[in-house]
This record gives structure tokens, sequence and C-alpha cells, in this order.
């Protein structure tokens, strides 16, 4: 059987997503040890008094040393530079997997600095909030979700199994599928819907500023959810768009012609067009019920 | 001090909004006699079996005979032809209220066919799910959400003051404001967001049947709040954009214009444009916590 203890875990970047993974560690008694690290003493000093490590440390380096498994939990612009910084400091055996939201880009960046023995096993659970930090962490975050794992090719089949118990511990679905397909899926799924959150969340701000203060008392008719998405973190978000740059400016492209085609049905009165679409998105929304994602 | 009940209520249309309007009467005893008018034989059943109504009929003039108020609830585009069948029919002094998204058509197309002394006192509740239809209704709909008024210049005090009565009873918080300018404002919190929303499903629908499958299993990352609205009411969402095109083409220009220079950006690799519109959107969400509508 799969062992899914590990006696040093090295969580580098501690913020909702590292910070939730560390309670499920201590609930699931998965760790002996785990060592937090983070560029900002402030995070850590949080992580220590919410007990989420045992110790701390802003040397990614340090953290490394002696650690079975490695999370990075950072934004996608840290990877390269981690990689260069733990590339000498971590052992033969240790697996080093990731949380980030883009995948293809993360192997591009991390696998060159690791030496022959560790095995790379990037993954990304499909969970979040729109608040950030490791006080906004909770264990029960992934309950219930997915989580994708894209191991390269060569990846060793013993430490892929592991990063996917650890997961499964921690409630998600997990699944593998390669990386460029990932991030093709994400582009329509989390990447798309964010961007456009914020484009309208941002044309709002411009508005002139009677408008703006009505937008913000009648935000109930739909914004609302909109400025809920758009409140996500911000560096995180911006590595997203950088590093999926291809795959979210086709599934944009796709997008502003879809709408075009609607501005021009309202514009023209052709309310038949309109309904169709509007009929038609019904149906998607079932699909999403029936497959319990709702 | 204004009387807050009524004799006979006519609910023109017995939706979502209207039979929760109905729940709502029921529960604050506003109203001596309810009939609901519907086109479709199916709906006023259940109306009656849900015990929404005392009494149904197909025919609006002969719901609104000896009505002292009337609350049309039907989609935009039904407006002008229940504004011809209940002209001969409404009684002098009768308030006739609606409850439609849109409201500078509502009185262009209720207004000429409405006799001297009907009282139209256009309304819009501001609150809504993504289900239709009379079994969908529940009285605390309303509850803490706002509602507009819009009565036109020349509009009877002690009328619109017994419209804003039945609203606070609902549990709404009651504005005015100009026709034009709430179809203004609403174009940019409701009607912008759902063109949004149904356009991106849209495109989702669109894509390669293995990835679309995939975007209905991993729809936790953002796209899910998108395919909730875009859920929505087809036949409703219609009218609303061909009753309130200008304001909705002048939104939906500059959004596209936000979301062209957005694109530009990722193209380009400009992370501190991305990085500062996401910033300034979270100031947003606060406001929007702050006022209590988050």
């Amino acid at each position: 059987m799969t062992e899914s203890r590990f006696s040093r875990v090295a969580l580098i970047g501690i913020g909702l997503i590292g910070s939730s993974l560390a309670r499920v560690l201590r609930r699931e008694k998965l760790a002996d040890e785990i060592v937090a690290c983070d560029r900002r003493q402030a995070t850590l000093d949080t992580a220590l008094q919410l007990d989420l490590a045992d110790s701390v440390t802003a040397d990614p380096a340090e953290a490394v040393a002696g650690a079975d498994l490695v999370v990075i939990g950072t934004p996608l612009s840290a990877y390269a530079e981690i990689g260069q910084r733990i590339g000498a400091a971590v052992a033969a055996g240790t697996i080093v997997t990731d949380v980030g939201s883009v995948k293809a880009a993360v192997i591009r960046d991390l696998k060159p600095s690791l030496p022959a023995g560790v095995h790379l096993v990037p993954g990304h659970p499909v969970a979040g909030t729109e608040h950030s930090g490791p006080e906004a962490g909770f264990a029960e975050l992934f309950q219930e979700r997915w989580c994708i794992l894209t191991p390269p090719a060569d990846a060793d089949p013993s430490a892929v199994e592991r990063v996917m118990r650890l997961w499964q511990r921690a409630g998600m679905k997990v699944v593998t599928m390669d990386a460029e397909h990932h991030d093709k899926v994400l582009a329509i799924t989390s990447h798309l819907p964010h961007l456009i959150a914020y484009t309208i969340v941002g044309t709002a701000t411009d508005l002139e500023e009677m408008l703006k203060s009505e937008v913000i008392k009648f935000s109930a008719g739909g914004f609302r959810d909109f400025t809920r998405i758009a409140a996500s973190d911000p560096v995180m978000w911006r590595d997203i768009f950088l590093n999926n740059r291809e795959a979210v400016l086709e599934m944009l492209q796709r997008f502003s012609e879809d709408l075009t085609a609607l501005q021009r049905a309202i514009r023209w009165g052709e309310g038949e067009k309109l309904e169709e679409l509007f009929r038609r998105t019904r149906a998607i929304r079932r699909s999403i019920i029936e497959a319990k994602q709702a």
C-alpha cells in the first residue's frame, strides 16, 4: 500500500490554498513536521500563530532541506526563482508538487531546475474563495471538489500515486490529464470568467460618480456575482493570464465574436436570435446540476 | 394614514414575481380578493392549487374589472396588448403598476391605453432567482431588496404612496427615480451582466464535445456562477434587451473597449496593467459589502 504519511512537508507559500492544505495535513495527521516558507514575515507569523506549521523560514532552500514533500503555492511568477533556489537543496526521492491554476508553464519553469531523481507532479486543486492569506484558509475548502494532476510523461507512478492520495484525503476527486489540455479547459471554465468579471466591474468603476454609487446600491441584479469573482487575488490572477496567454486569448476571441453577434441582434431587434441562445444556455445549467457541480 | 389594504388585486401574469407578491398579499392580509390572469391554463391551475388567487381568468379585461390595484408581471412584450385589452375595463381611481425590469418602455406602451383617472405607477422590485413560474415564488424573495418606482411627473402622489407601502410590506426598501435613469442604472447592474453570462455560456456550448463535458465537470472555477445567471427566463430577458436597447448598447460598447484593452495587455504581457485593474475592482466589492448588498 502507498504510504500516505510524509515526514517533512515544505509549504512554499502559505496563502489560501497552502494554509488550507496545512489544516488538512494536521487534521489527517499526514505530516510529522510542517515547515512554511513565505516572503513576508507577517504571513509566517500568522502561520505559526494558527499552528499551521512547526517551523517557518523565508528561505525556500532551508524549507526543502530534508523534506520528502514540497508543495508550491505561490503566484506563478515566483516559480522560476523558487526552482532555482531549491534546486541544490532538494534531495533525490523528494516529491515536488504545486497548486497553480496554469500547468504547462509550471513544468516549463520548474523542471529544468530540479535534479534527477526529484519527482515533479504538478497539480491544481480546483477550489478557492475570493479571500487571500493564511487566515482565509479552512480544511473543508477542498471537499467534493476536483483536483487535476498533470504529471509529465516520464513521472514516477508511485510519486503520482502519493500526491493523488494526499488530495483524496483532503476530500477531493482527483483526475490526471495532459498539462496543455488542462490549460485549455481552465481557460474557459475559470480564466475567461474571471477576466470578464474583472472587466465589467472595471467598466462600472469608470462610470460617472452618481451612476457609480447607484451601481453599488442596486448591485443585487446580477452585478454582485461578478464583484465577488473580481475581488480575487490580483497578483495570482495577473500571473494566470500571463502564463496561460494563448488559451485565454483563443477563448476570448470566441467570446468576443459571440458577444458581437448578440450586440448586432439587440441593435436590429432580432428577438428570436436572443431567445434561441437564452434557451440553449439553460441546458448547460441543467447539465451542471445533473453533474452535481452546482 | 394611507390605506394599505386593497379590495380586489388583479395580478396579470403570475410567474416568479407575481406569485411571490401573491404570497405577500396573503401573509400581510393586504387584499380582500386576488384574481390571477395568465395566458396559460396550466399556470392558472397551479396558482389556484397553491391558493395564490381566489379566482383566475385568461382575460385581462375580466381580471381588472372591479380591481383597485392591477399589477402587471408579464414579459415586457405583452404590455402593449394588455394595455389595449384592459383600457376599457379598468375603472377611474384604479392603480396600475408593474414589476418589469425596464421602465421607459412601460410608460410608452401602457400610458396611452389607460383612461384618464387611472393611476399608472411603474415599479421594479429588484429581486429574482433563476427559476420561473408560480411554484418558484416565495414571500421572502423581496426581503431587504430595493424596489424602484418610476412614477411619471403627473402621477397622483397618494397612488404612488400606496404602491410604496405595498412593497414596504413585502420587506423592500423603496426609492423613486426617473424612468430613463432607472434604465441606465439597470443596464450596467443587471442587463449587461446577464448578456455577458448568456454569451460565455453560449460560447462554452459551442466547444468541441470533449472540451464541453469537461467544462461542466470543472465548472466550479467561476463558470458555474455564470451558468446560474444564464439560466434565467429566456422570454423575459429577450424582452429586456429589446426594450432597453440604447442603454444596453451604450454599456456594452464601454465594456467591449475595456475588454479589448485587457486582451491587448495579455497579448503583450503587460502585467502591471492587469494587476492595476484587478486591485481597483476589489474596492468596488468592498463598497458593496459596506453597503450591505453582498
